[in-house]
């Protein structure tokens, strides 16, 4: 943590998939789960939960650039599955995942587990700050998340709040505006430099918190600070600490 | 309550002044504090709340209609701080409120007090609904108002999220797209039939609270439901039975 002055910070905002959730895991958990019960052929479920999470940017990418009308992630997420359930060879009529499989499969995003930190981290920060998410992920979808892993988001902003995503610009400068228009009292806490640098570009706060298992044990990025952000640590709970609160 | 099959609700959205809060006692309370502490002149405290409360819906109609760009609420009662402090013969130079004053005493509305069975009664519906704001506050007082008064929303949500102020039919149906577009499993709560009636026109399930005193002991509206809501009820604690939660 550097010398930065953050005692006018009134609110934490926290990116989610990646800094808050472990949605590799459970994402591979949930597809090997579904597997043994409805007898799928083997395949390599972590591949599989990549190959999902990396629809998930030329999808939003294709919105950013106007090409498609907004559509909110739940949906892309969705219209994903379908590619990848041909791609692993899961959709055979007859053996493999029907379509009201597939809706159910696609809710597993609305209960990824946090990682073993986060619900200890972002309780002990709610004595003294408003903690919400900032978000790529559903309105819908994350208020459900917050409920099946306990975390207790005094708030939640969404891309669905601004019907734009990160990183366009409407969404943080939407979010510091709801905090009352002073960016400088709103921090932006990721696992991903390019969120905090869009963050910091507008004047808000910054806390990198690694997550460098995000994507498993060959993770290539954000393995750490790309910046001098204002807090740089490896934990929500380890967060609380820099911040000053109580253990 | 009616016979409405009410088992697909799975959000209640309240609104919050009146509803939740009691505006009234919380405004007029400060107001007496601050005037010892300030030697202000003798004043009925009652009449100003109910003068600063009075200006807010002219205030928003305004921007209902156009004639003023998106303002948020705070900054509302603010300005309709400056006229009813001048109203009340408070704005005396050297004996009167400063500006600074004025800026904290506008924070009063940051600072409501709930009614006895708020907090009691939405802690028993957040063990099974999504429970949240839909109010005309501004986002950043509804965020300090939950944390002054320890009312558990799962989230927030404002006319600030739409840029529209209640009844404007955006503010109802953006708020049923955030909960993925089906109206049904969205329940308003409020203490005043408008507001019911445009959430219901939309197909939002309805509960009526009975707030009988929130304009103090002569109120003349909102004393009793106007049509057939879903639940009619007097109190969240009285909701919450009657959605069967546990005691």
């Amino acid at each position: 943590m550097n010398a930065t002055d953050l005692t006018g910070v009134t609110a934490l905002l926290f990116d989610t998939y990646g800094t808050v959730v472990d949605w590799r895991s459970s994402v591979a958990d949930e597809g090997r789960r579904l597997a043994r019960e409805k007898n799928l052929p083997e395949i390599d479920w972590d591949a599989f939960a990549d190959a999902w999470r990396a629809g998930y940017f030329p999808a939003m990418d294709r919105i950013r650039r106007g090409e498609q009308p907004w559509t909110t992630n739940d949906t892309l997420q969705r219209n994903r599955l379908d590619e990848i359930v041909e791609e692993f060879g899961l959709g055979d009529i007859g053996t493999g995942l029907t379509d009201e499989d597939k809706d159910e499969f696609n809710r597993v995003w609305h209960r990824l587990n946090p990682w073993p930190d986060s619900v200890a981290g972002l309780s002990r920060l709610k004595s003294k700050f408003t903690i919400g998410t900032l978000s790529n992920g559903s309105f819908f979808l994350l208020a459900n998340m917050a409920r099946h892993s306990g975390l207790p988001w005094d708030c939640i902003l969404s891309a669905d709040n601004f019907h734009h995503y990160k990183p366009d610009p409407e969404v943080y400068l939407g979010a510091v505006e709801l905090f009352g228009g002073r960016a400088e009292k709103v921090m932006m806490v990721a696992a991903h430099n390019y969120d905090l640098k869009h963050a910091r570009s507008f004047g808000m706060k910054t806390a990198f918190v690694a997550r460098p298992t995000e994507y498993g044990p060959d993770q290539k990025t954000d393995l750490q600070a790309e910046e001098r952000w204002d807090v740089i640590t490896d934990s929500i709970e380890n967060l609380a600490d820099a911040l000053g609160m109580d253990k």
